[in-house]
């Protein structure tokens, strides 16, 4: 297995984690959590791929990552009465996957079409698709709607990894690089609240009273 | 017709049917029908399409599918009134379409790649993916967060169909299994009530008071 | 640059804009704004070449319409809170977009493949699809499920323009006549709520009391 492939299951992990986690917050069953861990965890690469071109997607030709989700929403179901907050460990784990995303999303944009951008974008893409997918489904509001950074830390995660690339870095310290980066930035939005200043004037009225 | 392409027809007629009742509860115009149920009717298969790269997508050589959607649509504009409870029909229809799109969808999977995983996976998509369409356009509570079984019904119709094919089964045999069968744990779930036992601890709480 | 290509980026520049106000409306941050920009500047297009499997889809080999939506979403930033009545100005960008892709969408479904219906498929879906995506994203409620017309203004404005080639028109007319068409439909929507007769019986009763 290449360091790109060991960040790919370990994305796809946490990310089906947090899909079983907001599964168990809407008290779903079992079969449940197994679905919306699937659809956290391979959602964004699914996208991904589709976006790109490269069909059949990734987990067609390797269930491995079916069963990767199915495994992990089976602990999760057993487990997540053991955690005091189940909502905060759902926002690190998504943390975690988001890093690991925004790198390999990254690494095969750039290697199916060498431009940067469209390697960032997609790394961007992969990383946050597969939250925004588990908040419409399971009625959560959506992660991208929160004050703290989110979608920058995988934007950087992603221009560290192509930046490191085309200075010619190894992979493995490319990919170590734009992890780390990523998870530093996300890490201190939820731990500190870091955030952009958002755009201030006032909120927008209820789109009612406005023809 | 092959006996797949009339469950095809019949699964897209009846979500079709489903999306323009959605649209009638929310008191749209016939436009508004035609486009509910046009993407609650092909959205499954579209999606199951993209997924295993078989694209352009089935509707778009043959439009008849479309045609099938707008017809159904006028039908139910016209007709609806006459029923007593549109959202009990919505239920019972979505059932017979979910039973037709997890046999017709495990057998593209299987046709296309032949891995009984991939297939039982394509068909609880192709099955569920319409009416969550539906659900997530028309601003209904999710069928997917409902307590009683669902996806595992369409699960279970796929992997009979898949079973049934790697016994050696004639189409038409597996095909009928496999749609009795997804319409038999559903039609139960659906009168009865049945359920798994839900995930039990607590609710989640509110995102907001966690961090 | 072709007539066609202009429309295409001028739809996904106010497509862009309008993501960008509706950032504005829930006061998120300035890569919030580049966000919702993006999405719902390509998202449109990107749902059109997926279906119709042009992929990789078309801002991956012209990574100048990112750079459109992310300079559009910094414009819309320093300058939204000069605008009275931001709603107001989202709704009429999206009925000039609506209009430009209505018309991009069907020319590219007919180029692709030749069906008159398809191509007007194509048309409503690239019209339409960013803003259910924009809307779906950032909490508003659907434009689809607003009274006045808007999948129809789309519809038409495809049908003239596919009408239009079957003709023998030059494109730039076809597209002008699609364009003017839908915009004139649309636009007496908003300023004088042009509306079919909505479905009458009753609204639906919530899921809960049926089964």
């Amino acid at each position: 297995m290449t360091p790109l492939e060991g960040l790919d299951y370990a994305g796809v992990a946490v990310f089906a984690a947090t899909g079983a986690l907001a599964a168990s917050r809407k008290q779903l069953d079992v079969i449940g959590f197994g679905f919306l861990a699937a659809v956290t965890g391979i959602g964004g690469g699914t996208f991904r791929d589709l976006i790109l071109g490269d069909t059949p997607v990734f987990w067609v030709g390797k269930p491995a990552y079916l069963l990767v989700c199915v495994a992990v929403a089976a602990i999760v179901y057993f487990t997540a009465h053991l955690v005091e907050s189940r909502y905060r460990l759902l926002i690190w784990l998504d943390a975690v996957g988001l890093s690991a995303f925004a790198v390999m999303g990254a690494a095969k944009g750039m290697a199916l079409t060498g431009s940067p951008i469209v390697a960032i974008v997609t790394g961007m893409m992969t990383a946050t698709f597969g939250g925004i997918l588990r908040d419409l489904l399971s009625g959560e509001p959506s992660v991208l709607m929160r004050p703290e950074i989110y979608v920058s830390a995988a934007l950087a995660g992603a221009a560290v990894f192509v930046a490191a690339s085309i200075f010619g870095a190894p992979v493995l310290v490319g990919s170590a690089l734009g992890v780390i980066s990523a998870f530093a930035i996300r890490g201190g939005a939820i731990r500190y609240g870091w955030a952009f200043s958002p755009y201030k004037p006032r909120p927008g009225r209820p789109p009612e009273d406005v023809m």
